[in-house]
């Protein structure tokens, strides 16, 4: 945490990001902007997901929606994980979930991969980013997949359970999967570098496929470009988030990585996971279910996070995003548990 | 591990089971009687699911259709762990994967549930172990599933990456939650003694999805019922065997219940767990996704596994169920590996 960067006069989330154990916790939601929202499933009526991701004015609307509603202490640019590579020459569709036209199983379809200059990377979130930093009020986040996330997309070729042949393919073809990785090392890197040279104040890197590996393969495949690109982000001036599900048998290596925030799901309370990041802020974790019961037990286990992510930096989070039956009014309720912990009595 | 049950004349699966650290692995493989069969397929095409599951004759053919193949230390019935749920009342269909007529999801529903007999249940099931004890000359599994992974699916209704139905129901009704776990759990009791006694040589408790909570919630709805059902098989002369998946950080818990064996997924090294569960045989733990990669790639991985496998009782197993793009040829190249892998030299 840079002296410098830390100014008691930053919003409340960039100063706990940078390190800061804040006297409240900040909070965002991830998907926040999302199907749970009545005013988003409108316009999904007139739009295709795409069409929403890939106009700005569109975006930024979407982007804007829950910060109207409730006092989120930061914003999430409104884009997907995988348009970034239909610059280096993949065709994806969405129906839903992302399809790859052809899935990357060899080092020849590896070669084929063009690196794109960094402002040919969809220039569109880029103008999204620059309409919300006049619109908001509140830190914008911007993000990206992590190399082995997108490798996991790109070779399986849609959503999957498992992910297997992403699996068999790092161990049976261990020379092309990293030629691929390196690859999508240096899209990242373009793509975040644009992002907070248009005007995003934080980065989210998503690995969320990490834990399929076990800590070996993650070493060797998924921590080694998460650090290149997060390494190639430390003069940008801003905080530094990673995030990955299902992966409490990698925090020893994640530890290692070099970020600001670790974002941890529900599985493990943050007390407990806290001494294994030293140094670092934790985002998260309230369990997304719980938004579906009722305002008590929202409040119960609500605080229950709250209190185990004392004793260090906290950025209230869910441990993974919101689901699309989720009431708004349990969103309002649980901000409002979240400012009115006094973390600092 | 009781020093009556270890008899050197017993099968080498049973042998490793109850505690002993054998020359060699025994080796079986969860759903070696699947999809990736060719003779299993030819099977498919002329019945359905159900047919083949609940058909004794059928049944059995299915189960023996790998055993006729390779030579496995050890053979699973081919079942589902949810149709003993019709016999509580509940109406499934399978589409292709389970899915519940009615979810069961608050008081009212969980005490409309019955408890049968322990001969209602599935009785064709006992019939299918039956006719396998008379033409198996390898010990033969039973199973079922643990009450909270019967309650994942009866709650959420159908299969779900997620959930979260389950996961709120537990927060938000845990008196209705509680009451389910117990019938769950006795249904459990008859259904796996009543396979003990048509002739099961060992059994398997399924908790597939414990993996999905903390281990506060996993404390107070998994490991309570699973330990109720395990406790109540401790006469029955068979060695227990727990399966959770991505459970890593759930272990401290799993290493409480009364089993003989834990099966591991792919996720942690066996030599790291292994402190984590003192005087337990360990079961697992090859990454699936390796046996679609070729002959050289299993034989390194697999070896690996055995190494990571020494220092206490092993049974090699997937860490999760092969896939179905599984070549039967890699099948018949792992178990050489594991078969001439000497544990003691």
């Amino acid at each position: 945490m840079s002296e410098q960067s830390v100014k008691s006069n930053q919003p409340l989330f960039l100063r706990a990001a940078w390190g800061e154990d804040t006297d409240r916790a900040p909070i965002w939601i991830m998907r926040q902007a999302g199907r749970y929202l009545p005013e988003y499933r409108a316009l999904k009526e007139k739009y295709t997901f795409l069409e929403l991701a890939g106009t700005p004015e569109l975006a930024a609307e979407v982007t804007l929606q829950p910060l109207r509603r409730f006092p989120l202490d930061a914003s999430i640019v409104f884009a997907d994980i995988m348009t970034p590579l239909e610059s280096m020459g993949v065709k994806i569709d969405f129906s839903p979930g992302p399809v790859i036209e052809n899935p990357v199983r060899d080092v020849a379809a590896v070669e084929a991969l063009r690196v794109p200059e960094p402002e040919e990377i969809t220039p569109f979130v880029m103008e999204t980013i620059k309409i919300l930093r006049r619109e908001l009020k509140v830190p914008l986040i911007g993000f990206g997949g992590a190399p082995l996330t997108l490798a996991t997309y790109l070779v399986q070729g849609s959503g999957s359970k498992e992910y297997e042949f992403l699996r068999q393919f790092l161990r049976a073809e261990p020379e092309a999967a990293h030629l691929l990785l390196d690859k999508l090392a240096d899209l990242s890197i373009g793509y975040l570098k644009e992002q907070v040279k248009a005007g995003a104040q934080a980065i989210q890197l998503f690995d969320s496929w990490a834990g399929i590996h076990d800590a070996e393969m993650y070493r060797e495949f998924g921590a080694k470009y998460a650090t290149k690109v997060l390494s190639a982000l430390a003069d940008e001036g801003v905080p530094r988030i990673y995030i990955a599900v299902k992966a409490s048998h990698l925090y020893d290596e994640i530890a290692k990585l070099p970020v600001e925030v670790v974002s941890v799901d529900w599985r493990v309370p943050l007390d407990q996971v806290r001494p294994q990041f030293p140094g670092k802020t934790l985002q998260g974790n309230l369990d997304p279910a719980v938004m579906l019961s009722n305002p008590e037990v929202i409040t119960r286990e609500a605080t229950k996070t709250l209190k185990a992510g004392l004793g260090g930096p906290h950025i209230f989070n869910l441990g993974h995003g919101i689901f699309k039956y989720t009431p708004p009014e349990h969103v309002a309720h649980l901000i409002e548990c979240v400012h009115s912990f006094e973390r600092k009595s």
